[in-house]
């Protein structure tokens, strides 16, 4: 039994894969089953468990990824974007360093309990994070699959092992490196427990059901077919979902927040943070449905809440300490307040400050509370498991350890 | 000026066409867009007004159309449903009776005042509800259109007029009768103010952005260019959203809230209504996002309240004054409670009385908040408009006549 973050977790008695499918709304999986093109995870739904989670708001890449490995919210692992303004440093620096993290990690738990771990990520953003605390494991990323070392992955040889080129780091095939990189891991390193993460290129371009959405599960069912024709113990869920964020006209339905409060309180005097900022904004142009907001001295969030709750598309203003208690978040690292925009609408800085040359679709989105609802499923049944609680997507492993196994 | 339902409305000065499309959620209207299929609707929306406003709930067709027509909502006009029981006699009916109006539509207001009045509408359940009061004016239905006479619908040889067959009931060409029609009339009637509106048995079948759905609305958006040239005043808008409706297993989400009242209360207690029933279900089912229930005496809404609002897919359970309230919904029509469920589940009676044989994709529906939001679309841009107030589906007629010419 292990103690992690407060919460027990038995040990696992089969190989245990956890998967963080990256943008999953729940009617991708719908859509392609309906399709006929998933036979894995109908069998799946149909003879296992298929439940919908709420995810972590922010509904965005790492505070997610994060929540599921540790099994805890933001409020205990400390990250709350994938981006964030250090109030420390005066600096608004990514937050893909484990220096940011402040709880230990359920896979961290299991390697020092002499546990073979393995981690897949497709973006390497996520992999010190991931990997953070894993003793004698291995953790790598589809992106630099290339460049591995024993030292720093715990493994060599990659690209030989899973035999394809690193992909583009835009591209489906980033994902699909994951899952082909665990079927191949699991047949012949055996690991104990393997965390697979992937990204949502895909979901970001293309709605459920579509031909490419469909391929993209199809691909993804073929694999966990692998791994459970292997033996393994699957629980699949996501770290957020996806919507369209356009108005009308097909283009991005965007609140500008920083050019609002330049307007309101002089150029530069509040700072808007968007966390979806991340190395990679080619597909959404740093445009997600949440953002913070420091104020300048002397400017009560009351003197601009009632303002902003009444701009077309904001779904939910909040001060600092009633976001930090709602969405579970640590309060000193979201700012004075937490915006969170609609579903069809997104929140930008300044509009002079977002590239949207790079979108070829129209924007897909999500970082609000129209995301958090995401799969869980897993291919057993669950014993002994209260039905009627919230169900979180960092929920994941207590459900596959100990009500699956 | 007329004064109808408590609002002030200019006579037309120019041909003003109001068209409300079934089922139209705004992103249906963004993708064809972003498609480059609708080069009228991009035009328009550029150089005219695109809004997004709420519909009615619940969100169906009846009380949507009738609210469009009246300028009001169901607490004024009475038509809270497609289907309602008629606590009078103690029968389950339909609504499709001018019996159930209690307010005059400005339709029937500027054909009293003169003014040549045309109405069309796809299915022949609306005609009558619509074509209430409107005085020496043309009102058919695309589904009857080969049983039109000059005495019940002002028109004769509707087929001559518009040079094809009588559609389907169920297909796309039935709202495309519709259009074929308008332009028609437009061309050879003039008539001063035209009020289409369509079926939503594509947008039941089809989310946004699919080819079928792009060809929907490249086909209006060719329609709405004609009618644009002839000179008209074109606003459109919606009766309602539309969601996909499923589980995991892409299966229709149900909520079968008949069977909960037969366990909870005994077998027939509880009368539960589903206001979405109408002659024409195939494609939906019966099955959308809002009910309401008639309690057996002596069971107080506080008794089970607390239960509904714990069922998974449950969004908001209201007694009948506050759901009268909150929905303007006429209270002597809605029932003890009302129940409306979440974006992707629906409500339904007991599941033995749902035929779903007919559901030959996954389950798209509607009838809930979700699905509150809807375009609003002038071909005009609009002068003395508060933009800070909450805009309504209803307010068509309004923003055509007083804020567009």
């Amino acid at each position: 039994m292990l103690h992690v973050n407060k919460r027990d977790y038995q040990l696992p008695l089969q190989p245990t894969v956890v998967v963080c499918v990256d943008g999953c709304e729940p009617d991708y999986i719908a859509q392609v089953v309906a399709a006929g093109q998933a036979p894995w995870l109908k069998r799946t739904l149909a003879e296992g468990t298929g439940l919908v989670a709420d995810c972590v708001v922010p509904s965005f890449t790492n505070p997610n990824n994060l929540s599921i490995v540790t099994g805890a919210p933001p409020s205990v692992h400390g990250i709350c974007g994938n981006y964030l303004f250090d109030m420390a440093s005066g600096e608004e620096v990514m937050m893909n360093d484990p220096k940011w993290l402040r709880a230990p990690s359920v896979l961290a738990a299991l390697s020092e309990a002499g546990r073979r771990v393995a981690v897949v990520t497709a973006k390497d953003k996520l992999r010190r994070l991931l990997g953070h605390g894993v003793r004698g494991g291995i953790c790598f990323s589809s992106e630099k699959a290339n460049q591995v070392t024993q030292e720093e992955n715990g493994i060599t040889d990659v690209l030989g092992l899973v035999g394809r080129p690193v992909p583009d780091v835009y591209s489906a095939e980033l994902s699909e490196f994951v899952f082909a990189a665990g079927v191949q891991l699991m047949a012949k390193h055996r690991p104990d427990v393997m965390y697979l993460s992937t990204t949502d290129y895909v979901q970001h371009k293309h709605a459920p059901g579509t031909p490419q959405a469909n391929a993209f599960y199809a691909m993804m069912d073929g694999y966990l077919g692998q791994l459970d024709a292997a033996g393994c113990l699957i629980a699949l869920t996501a770290d957020h979902g996806m919507n369209a964020k356009v108005g009308l006209d097909g283009a991005p339905d965007v609140i500008y927040l920083q050019d609002w409060f330049d307007r309101e309180l002089g150029a530069g005097q509040a700072r808007v943070i968007l966390p979806i900022t991340d190395p990679y904004v080619v597909h959404h142009g740093a445009l997600g449905s949440f953002a913070t907001v420091y104020l300048p001295e002397g400017v009560a969030p009351s003197q601009v809440m009632p303002a902003l709750q009444r701009l077309r598309g904001m779904e939910l203003v909040l001060e600092r300490a009633a976001a930090a208690q709602r969405f579970e978040l640590p309060a000193d690292r979201i700012g004075d307040i937490v915006c969170v925009s609609e579903r069809s609408t997104v929140i930008g800085s300044s509009a002079s400050r977002h590239d949207l040359s790079g979108l070829d679709a129209p924007l897909r989105s999500h970082g609000g509370i129209s995301e958090q609802r995401v799969p869980l499923i897993l291919n057993r049944k669950l014993r002994g498991f209260d039905s009627s609680r919230r169900l979180r997507n960092f929920d994941a492993f207590e459900l596959a350890l100990n009500h699956a196994q």
